[in-house]
């Protein structure tokens, strides 16, 4: 795996599980979206402050490899890596290592879009930020 | 878009929207899963009565293209369709159509892999269905 | 039971369900919510509307006796009364019965306030209905 | 407020907030659920563990107000308290402060009662635990 810029420690928790006893797949995508906001304010990029001014961060593709299921108990961290691709779209590589062990759980990619009275904008205009 | 084999209408409800006033990106993956659980069991195939057998079905990928957002009081259908791929996997094609205009809302393919005691077996020992 | 002034019936999904492959009891609440958002709607009192007036109904106090558990495929109707208390709260009585055997799941008492630019106001000034 | 026997910090996550900004107020029963049962396994009763031998640690009774919400970017603590109520059931005091200024957001009582293969039991004799 490539260098990750940022990244976050969760512990799954108990309700986060399905019957199966697995953590649910919708699931990982709240702990992907949870770091990339994370990542943000990071950069004082604030996701909830930027709606306020009509700007709004959404996803338009997600990918996501699922290639280990987490537990009960389990401990792992979210690691991120972030690109422009062409002039609006924003590409996150995020992926899940288990801890300690450093399995990795889910291999993702996120392509976000930045939007200012529902119309794409170039982010760094949005957010000041160059990727 | 290809016919699809299987629908189930849903209305959006209100604890799936977020700050943006949107449905949450992870919340389509519910309606999904719902909507490929709901087709399961149109095949007499019980996902829950499933795991007491130790059979898993699982989801190895998914790609999402998100095309326009659902929003408080939306309905709209999850129409599917299914097909083998190689010995093992089952790929589900899923799109999200709101009411009554007919929008397509998001467009997703949907990778799952049939475990027995946590090893890949052919979709049709478990299931005794041929896609 | 008293009479309902309103019900709504539901399915359970899949992704609802945790480790003890019951619905987990958090997710109680959503039906509980989405039950008396659809009694406001028929009631024309828009929920994500009046949010853009600065209008807000929230909840100040929630009691679930949890009686019985919901499972896999369990169809249920969620059955609502409502009553105002004092000047600013509505309370509502809500109550859950499995289908088709009517066996009473849970029953909750939910007291919610409606606040205006954050300050409690008489819920039929905001919303034109005398509960 | 009482001394809490155990304690669990928290940072919102955007996922949980609703079209309100605020913590939607079914999420802040997964946060006491979730402090509830790290208390737990602090105590060596792990909750998936259980559920394997047919016990299973239920919630049979819920009340919490909800004082102030929480909102994007807050951190907060769950804190607990935990007693008998008769033979059978746990009674857990949970409250929710937020950080740093120790503000106090919801205060909850939840009952819990556990079974064994469905009937209740000491719940000593499950756990082991004298509470």
């Amino acid at each position: 795996m490539e260098q990750p810029i940022f990244e976050l420690e969760f512990k799954v928790r108990d309700y986060e599980l399905d019957l199966q006893g697995i953590v649910n797949n919708s699931v990982y995508q709240n702990y992907l979206e949870h770091a990339r906001h994370e990542y943000l304010i990071s950069k004082n990029i604030d996701f909830a402050a930027l709606h306020q001014q009509n700007i709004d961060l959404v996803v338009s593709r997600i990918e996501i490899d699922y290639k280990a299921p987490l537990k009960s108990q389990d401990k792992f961290v979210v690691k991120l890596q972030a690109a422009k691709e062409g002039n609006v779209r924003i590409v996150f590589h995020q992926w899940i290592e288990r801890l300690p062990d450093g399995k990795t759980m889910i291999d993702a990619k996120i392509t976000g879009v930045c939007l200012k009275n529902g119309r794409p904008i170039r982010p760094e205009d949005a957010t000041g930020m160059l990727w």
